[in-house]
């Protein structure tokens, strides 16, 4: 018997059929005996629908307020699955966030799980019921409702997991599991069978959409076994896990593309102590998370200082650069929207030299130019232009040895 | 300065504008120096959309699920009121029923209220808050959520106005307070300025849609003052109060017809003791509510007996009957789906004689004939064929003199 955790994501429970689906399923894995907490998201499309209602009712919406209209969303899924899982003839009840104890700090919209009182669900599991608990909220220490951002119900099914110490957290998607890159883009993708998190980390940054990076860091921080898998097949999907040693045989696991991002230089900006500060003070003032930076130095006390931004924000970027960059003296500032941002990452990368060089060669045997490079432990990305992501993504996946036997 | 709780009904939140209407006349209050706590229901349809949701997820809804489900209707109106009176630049937060300390019994669906705790809402308005409350809902002891039954918002309004020791109760809805009859039926109709519990009551049972029953009983009980108004006009409405000397002045208040009752007759019967428990009983169990119940004596030791049921029950209750029927002996079971009841309610009656009377030669007047008669110590009631239950509410309109003087 395994106690584990499920959490249904918002294509699982897009609509009554779906959500029977759901039902049947969650039924055959308590008959198999399991114990389980089944954490549900709102249906596809809910969210974005109050938000918009919301919007109607106010340009900048109270977010306190926000939070208590988007917790309909999985109070809605979850009262419908218990209903469903009751007049299948089993023991089920619905637990909201504050009900199934799960306490956040004061931010709405965002809000931190601080801790979760599992003592209900405990007691309602050890008397045999299915515990199907809203996702993406709990409360805070006024009593107030609080959501978690987006994604956040998969934060809600680590983190019970986790003060349940259960076997496993299930996160069933509308994929099959995290693959190697995007299969859409490079028919050769394979499905990963074993990921560690900090890998997951890099793929969920990067732009792998499959799990929320918060669930991620609360899954590694409380050595969680997240299995990542679909709610429309049988099929064994992903496990993310902690770092094994036999994962490093593994030199890359997964490459990644991001295609939202911008880049921004200032040409010739002197090179001073603290001009680095002055450049990138007003970014962050105004909220916009840089994500490369790369300063290289000219002759002459001159420097270039390039980085980039998510596209969303670059004009708002592009403008606040134009009045550092007059204000410090930099001679021009050059903007290139048309960039891609490729990735190889693995934890072999730790104990593997060559990879660089690999990915380098690679690309060069395309003719394709890097503009940017930035590494981290376990990754190395590089920018190059956009037309030729798709093209670099292929060439790196088989260069590294992901490709799918059966179908290279 | 005075303590209001406001309500306002589906039809004045069915949408952003008429929901935005509500916040601009709550706005108005409270910069005229009035403290407020204001009972949403949700938006007019969407009761019925989750219900017909839960009907598709499971045949027999379970009730504690179908509560949590429903209650997200008035989650939704209340989040959004609290937005943009936040967004108008007004302190405001919302309170679900949980927050608020409504405080219910178990029976899921249909909920009483058992107390209120108001700290939460005092603390608000202490500091100078609008208190947007959810209304239909509150958690019994296990913090499980709770509804208090279809048009359970006005009976939230009322106790919590109760709990507050409010100076009113203001009932917003889409007509503009409680009229001597039904306007659609009677041009003549005029609004009643003064009115009390008891006759209220009267009137809410005989159909006046206007206020819940239950709610009524609980101004009665606590001496609340309620003031049935319309949310799109600045009128008066109707201030429903304690029984006052001068009320009685005014022999009959308001005229009601009821066209859902349908009239079941068991034909001679065996009159001997423990008859009418036979045939009762069994209705009961099946929980149909019999209104009108009477027995003529016929010669020969046999007696007739007549009662109504709802409508929507008739199936049920002739089948029911005619099993009792054959039981007992009766020799023939007539049903009569195309009746009205007609009733005149007035506390007048109390001291006034002669209404019976004046009401029999109305209807006699117009040859108009009475099929059961029924009398409470404030109201006469018959039945009547329904092709005449209109013409039968003008004349009696005329004939106890509230026809409205400026159209008659």
């Amino acid at each position: 018997m395994a106690l584990k955790v499920q959490k249904f994501g918002g294509t699982s429970v897009a609509d009554i059929e779906r959500i029977r689906n759901v039902a049947q399923r969650v039924a055959r894995a308590y008959d198999k005996g399991d114990q389980l907490v089944v954490v549900l998201s709102a249906m596809s499309g809910m969210t974005d629908k109050l938000i918009a209602l919301a919007e109607e009712a106010s340009e900048i919406p109270d977010k306190r307020e926000l939070d208590v209209l988007l917790a309909t969303g999985e109070q809605t899924t979850a009262a419908l699955l218990a209903m469903m899982l009751k007049s299948m003839g089993y023991k089920s009840k619905s637990l909201l966030g504050f009900q199934a104890g799960i306490k956040t700090d004061k931010s709405a919209g965002r809000a931190r799980i601080l801790d979760i009182e599992a003592k209900r669900i405990k007691a309602l599991l050890d008397n045999g019921h299915i515990v199907v608990v809203a996702g993406f909220q709990g409360s805070d220490t006024n009593g107030d409702i609080t959501t978690l951002g987006r994604g956040g119900s998969d934060t809600s099914a680590v983190a019970i997991a986790s003060a349940l110490k259960a076997d496993v957290c299930e996160i069933y998607t509308d994929v099959d599991g995290v693959y190697t890159t995007d299969p859409r883009i490079c028919a050769k993708a394979r499905k990963i069978n074993i990921i560690s998190y900090e890998e997951m980390l890099e793929m969920a940054v990067l732009g792998a959409k499959v799990l929320q990076i918060r669930s991620v860091e609360f899954a590694k921080k409380y050595n969680v076994p997240v299995h990542v898998r679909s709610s429309f097949s049988e099929e064994e999907g992903t496990m993310v896990v902690n770092e094994s040693s036999d994962m490093e045989s593994v030199v890359v696991s997964g490459i990644t593309c991001d295609m939202n991002e911008t880049r921004i230089t200032l040409k010739k900006v002197p090179d001073q102590p603290g001009i680095s500060a002055k450049i990138f003070s007003p970014l962050a003032e105004a909220e916009i998370m840089v994500d490369m930076i790369i300063q290289n130095t000219r002759s002459g006390g001159e420097t270039d200082v390039t980085f980039t931004v998510p596209t969303v924000d670059f004009k708002r970027a592009k403008e606040i650069s134009e009045q550092v960059g007059n204000k410090i003296g930099a001679k021009e500032v050059l903007t290139a929207e048309d960039i891609a941002k490729v990735s190889v990452i693995g934890l072999g990368m730790k104990s593997h030299s060559g990879v660089a060089a690999t990915m380098f060669s690679a690309l060069a045997a395309e003719n394709i130019n890097i503009r940017l490079i930035a590494t981290s432990e376990i990754r190395i990305s590089c920018v190059i232009k956009a037309k030729y992501a798709e093209l670099a993504v292929r060439v790196l996946h088989t260069a590294f040895g992901l490709d799918n036997p059966t179908q290279s």
